[in-house]
């Protein structure tokens, strides 16, 4: 397993430290588990940063000392790590942290802390005058991370060039007669060969009228002639999710079928065609959206155009739907940024039809990262 | 897949209102997804319960609306469920909801609500004599989670049988030469083989000095002669999580490898014979603790002996270490509980032991969900 560089680590905590800068707080308490990855390359299950102007705090318990102290000195360290052992509970040591700033503004990632930690934490640290004072903030880890580094985007070509292989054999593995499940194990299983430490997700696979749901769940259906069967899958390499959908026939397509894929497969390559940087989010769904409209399918579409992966499978860029209750700024994409491409159109009763790739933006427009012949494959 | 019949669902309610009734609520909304599975049935990604005395409404998008109209009529639909269908933004939804009860004291899962949806809730919801009143209240669902249901226990039994069968083909799957993780990858394959959803947690293989930490990730390092190697898996069926440890040696085990083996094998023994209706959960802790320690080892254990199962793979019962600062009245294991028994003893640079299985306190005793013989496996 790769870890980003010690000197990518530093850039991501300078970026981080000049928003503390920008909003006057003297540290800020990383509690969601993908920031603490992205600042620290831990990819434990319990562990929390803090970072102020000059220091790295990270608490962790027990399990992981020896994982950490295996880093030392090797060129994907974290820069000025200082480990503080949690014996106990995380909680009472981050206080007991905390309470070595007093009068500090300390920002908190309000979207995961819960209520009930947020309160144990503000009636333990006091409000008093030396307390440190405990400041909601959303985002800031998040916002650095939409925009990949050299480093990222290296694993996530290769991430992306190992899931187009497992994509090809997977639609070899598609068969008269095989169950949804039994197909989805298969698929699982070629996604560990290919080196990846896990699935993405729940891997989908949905024939016939299941298609018709954007997030069936493999059941027991037998594949059968006719049928239009969606495989959604993906997998996390060194810690980095890459995300594909094929939508294949089973024996003859039928002239809907046929149709209705031709269109989803327009709305796709229109979308990509549309990233480039600068361009606004809503405009790279609209494309694909307008694509499909066109064939009568607009209603069909409901859900967005693709989503922004990373560390996390679901992250910025949301590639939606056109909303006016978003800040403008968040809205042009840039160099670095990776989402994918996934258009569908689903008919209740019918099925459905998806295709998702995931691209990348450059500095002069797009490249993809997953990629195949998207001609209607029938089985 | 299965799902808990429609009377089970209702059971589970009634527990639910008596606890509003006892603390004087009048709603609760559940946000936590595993509280909204064993209250409804629902298996997706997005859903918020809400309770009342008399009523109950499920928010969900789309997505899953056509999933649960096929529950309808059916022997396991969810009782009197409002279905509410969210078209945007949740909690927007959840508070148009809310409004509709003016004055009221509706409890929300403090631990499962972020500072950031509370904040948005409560200033959304007003402060108003006829605003409802927001509530903390912790572990309302998950206490009733806590002994399982006829339904939930013939479901427990199933999963550890066949992650009974699983453990034998996985045992017999260890060879000189194989990486961690491609045998990590073929566990997984063998999981999924026998039926279930996907794997409960990422499956640890650690061989060799690896098996010092509890916590290893597969790598790239092969089985060689004398390694002792820790197999820890588990697998999720019609939503319940099971776990099982098995730790085997490659080639001849040597002296200290047969002792420690010899050592765990003894303390998962005694924990499980300590358990019975009425016993402390400190008090299975301490039969395997005061087993390791009698044989020089009690510095060697660092974790508890064991965690609840069901929808979680970590829930209550924690078997741990006994402390002072818990409610004694949560202590006392009863009849229902399923809990994993998994004692280790780990020694940097040398390597480690974990021996676990699953189990069930009945009305006379204990029951083991998982087995199999547990005598010294040399490969």
């Amino acid at each position: 397993m790769s870890h980003a560089p010690t000197d990518a680590l530093e850039a991501r905590h300078r970026t981080i430290r000049q928003t503390l800068k920008e909003r006057s707080l003297d540290a800020l308490v990383v509690t969601a588990l993908p920031n603490v990855l992205y600042l620290t390359n831990f990819t434990g299950s319990s562990g929390i940063t803090v970072i102020t102007a000059d220091q790295l705090f990270f608490l962790t318990d027990f399990r992981y000392v020896a994982a950490i102290g295996d880093t030392r000195g090797t060129p994907h360290e974290c820069p000025d790590m200082n480990l503080v052992v949690v014996d106990g509970s995380y909680d009472d040591r981050l206080a007991k942290l905390l309470e070595m700033m007093p009068g500090a503004r300390v920002g908190f990632e309000a979207a995961h802390l819960s209520v009930a930690r947020h309160t144990w934490l503000t009636s333990t640290l006091g409000a008093g005058d030396t307390s440190p004072n405990l400041v909601a903030t959303e985002g800031v880890v998040e916002r650095a991370r939409v925009r990949k580094d050299k480093y990222e985007l290296a694993v996530l070509h290769e991430a992306g060039r190992r899931l187009t292989d497992v994509a090809g054999r997977v639609v070899r593995a598609v068969k008269q007669g095989v169950s949804e499940r039994e197909l989805a194990t298969a698929i699982d299983a070629r996604i560990g060969e290919a080196g990846f430490e896990r699935t993405a997700f729940e891997t989908i696979v949905a024939a016939g009228p299941n298609a018709a749901l954007p997030h069936a769940k493999p059941g027991e259906r037998r594949l059968s002639e006719g049928d239009v069967v969606v495989l959604d899958f993906g997998g996390v390499y060194d810690s980095y999710c890459v995300d594909l959908t094929r939508t294949v026939v089973v024996g003859r397509a039928s002239e809907r079928a046929r149709m209705v894929y031709q269109a989803v497969r327009e709305a796709h390559d229109k979308a990509i065609r549309a990233v480039k940087p600068g361009v606004s989010r809503f405009d790279i769904d609209e494309a694909a959206r307008a694509s499909l409209a066109a064939e009568g399918m607009a209603e069909a579409f409901g859900h967005g155009t693709g989503h922004g992966l990373g560390i996390e499978v679901h992250e910025d860029p949301r590639i939606g739907r056109r909303r006016t209750d978003v800040n403008a700024s968040d809205e042009a994409v840039l160099p670095g940024m990776v989402f994918t491409i996934e258009p569908g159109a689903y008919f209740p009763g019918w099925g459905g039809v998806r295709i998702e790739d995931d691209v990348m933006v450059t500095e002069s427009g797009v490249e993809l990262l997953t990629h195949g012949n998207l001609e209607l494959i029938e089985i």
